[in-house]
């Protein structure tokens, strides 16, 4: 077995986790920021050095091939894939899409270091615009990797100061030629850090990942009359926090009664005229619905919608529902699955079955090819949040189920 | 009797409402702005033009005064007081506060016109800062007036661009030397607009103001985990937005419950981070309970203390509270009240009985005098907003009313 280089692992980390540091530990690299591109130019330093074949496609992903023992004629044959992403929220952690990529490159550090050629190539891509905290939608790079998202559409994309996809890729440099999703993998595997409470909480080392929750995203407009807060009688109140208020209670219970891994979150709210004596008469707020299943992922959705239908009638406020994200409950290969929790029970570390609650490239690259992901525990939980933390053995834990998943689908 | 000049009275509200007036017909007069500035130097022309004596005190209360019969010596007799204020809120109306003073002067040129002359002074003041819009607290003149807060504290108050009152005062002209509450008058009597519901529902010309509710307002602060909003199970979710939510519900529940005039509002409220995917760490919200007995003012603030309690312990959430304003409720002259019931009556307009919901000059004139208040209706109870209205017919209902009982008590 090779075996992970640790100080080496952590180092790369450390030495990313510099570019657009932030004050408590954190990193803010937002997607096509200088930032970004300093971060993307010290990862494609390090794929050279590695002797990769850097390929740049036309929506910025970047893919760092390490070439196969089948070099093929015209029918090359299939990589495997690894990877994720280097952008991060404003208020990111060091290892949020990172350790995916950093430990790729490990993997191909160590079969360089012991001259181990593979029959296929691999490959190790980080893709553009994963945490869509500039550019929306969110998964960007990886979406129209897989076919999902037209390149205009998504050159379009536009941040709040109305700097687009498209310019801010020429800016820094990151335009490739390249046809997005023109190498199809023979599978693509993704290490990530849990981002939830769950593997922390139980003291398992590795999450295997069976697939990723469906996501709904709805924002509601509540329209009421605002009026005094001392002279306007409760009967005769249109308050429009009072149902926004409302929506999150019955949210909550509704995801407890419902049980299995549904969650409802009400992240967003905002009042008008939000002051302290007058019955507010707008309420701006979202609703953020998960499920595994999709089924129940629609019947979540059709109850809060219920809900705020009859709770706004009586109150006599107009509700407007836009809906900002919908995404059905993606599976990963079931196969690919066995085979991480094999390799993962093999080195003797403790494994759980999981839904990802969080979106993650891997799930776009389901589309595509067999498709897997590898979780390791994130401390409390913690997640776009500078106090972010991965203990060191988990992570070299994480990346030697990698190693040796990746190396056994490169000699297929 | 004498009769109210309608179209003279209608004239001045227009004008002064021409000063900050603001899309949609309300008017921006901040306490101490240039455009309160400019208000009070019309109404203080005014005055003049009136032939009143005009009194500046050192918080900028404005009085005019009309000589009455009896001169006096060392031992001046006490004027009969009106009056209101003429700062407004950021989007307020033409008539709150403004009807009140412009009412007064109206009464003072019934006066002259006819020649008629009172035993008593008749005093028109406006009260600096009453909204409390600008500076806190609200009420700040009239409640100096009384005695209830010193100089050098209300001089100390700032905006959120750290300018103090007494700085203000002195930059717009309006610091002036008398000492507040020098004069104690007879009675006050304010006439003001419902800037509530009831009357318009009732179809009722005259609300008879038999004291003020007593008010708590206050500021939580609650503090949670941010978290990942699909990878954080319910359970182990502390959420402070959730637990905002709960006390607006609670809140309405109980004001529901409580019956009687007990109202209760959540105003203001905001989260943090406030994204649609991370479950909120902090909220910042405020809880406005008012009730005609402080008894049951406490047990509403009980019950809603209690409940943020139970459920911020079982959410694992931090609370911290803050007492931003609490007003006993305040009792008017019994008799005084019912001298505005009688006056309203003989002029053949209905009337009924009730609590003010907002807090007026007039609850602060009642710790030194024998103080009333008169309500006109307010159109759909719109108020502290650009469409706050009330009808020409009501105005002058409710002039006329103040006129009698002032001349009655004048000629005391």
């Amino acid at each position: 077995m090779l075996t992970v280089d640790g100080p080496r692992l952590l180092s790369a980390l450390e030495e990313l986790g510099q570019i657009g540091a932030i004050e408590g530990g954190g990193c803010a690299r937002l997607a096509l920021s200088d930032e970004d591109k300093a971060g993307r130019d010290l990862v494609v330093g390090w794929m050279k050095q590695l002797g990769l074949a850097v390929q740049i496609d036309a929506i910025g992903n970047v893919i760092g091939i390490r070439a196969g023992q089948e070099k093929g004629g015209r029918e090359k044959i299939a990589p495997v894939m690894t990877g994720s992403h280097i952008d991060t929220v404003r208020t990111g952690g060091r290892y949020d899409g990172n350790y995916g990529v950093l430990a790729g490159l490990e993997v191909v550090r160590l079969l360089n270091d012991s001259g181990v050629e593979t029959r296929r190539p691999i490959a190790v891509a980080f893709f553009t615009n994963e945490e869509g905290a500039r550019f929306q939608p969110d998964m960007m790079g990886s979406l129209v990797y897989a076919g999902g998202l037209g390149l205009n559409e998504a050159y379009a994309a536009a941040d709040k100061d109305r700097r687009s996809v498209g310019d801010e890729l020429r800016r820094i440099g990151y335009l490739g030629r390249a046809q997005p999703g023109v190498i199809r993998p023979h599978a693509f595997v993704e290490l990530h850090i849990e981002q939830g409470p769950i593997l922390d909480e139980e003291k398992v080392r590795i999450g295997v990942v069976e697939g990723v929750q469906g996501i709904s995203w709805t924002e509601y407009s509540l329209t009421g009359v605002s009026n005094h807060a001392g002279t306007t009688p409760m009967r005769l109140r249109r308050d429009a926090g009072y149902v926004a208020a409302s929506v999150n209670v019955f949210a909550r219970a509704l995801a407890r009664e419902m049980g299995g891994n549904q969650v409802a979150t009400v992240g967003a709210l905002s009042l008008r005229p939000n002051l302290i004596n007058v019955v507010p008469n707008r309420a701006d707020f979202t609703v953020d619905l998960r499920n595994t299943d999709d089924d129940k992922l629609k019947e979540a959705e059709a109850r809060v919608a219920a809900h705020i239908a009859d709770v706004a009638r009586a109150e006599r406020v107009e509700v407007e529902a836009k809906v900002l994200a919908r995404f059905e409950p993606v599976i990963f290969d079931a196969s690919l699955v066995d085979r991480v929790e094999r390799h993962a029970q093999a080195l003797r570390l403790s494994t759980r079955r999981m839904p990802s609650g969080a979106g993650h490239d891997a799930q776009m690259m389901q589309r595509i090819c067999p498709t897997a992901m590898i979780f390791v525990p994130s401390v409390a939980g913690l997640s776009h949040n500078v106090k972010e933390h991965t203990e060191a053995a988990d992570l070299l834990a994480g990346a030697q189920v990698l190693a040796n998943l990746v190396v056994e689908l490169a000699s297929e």
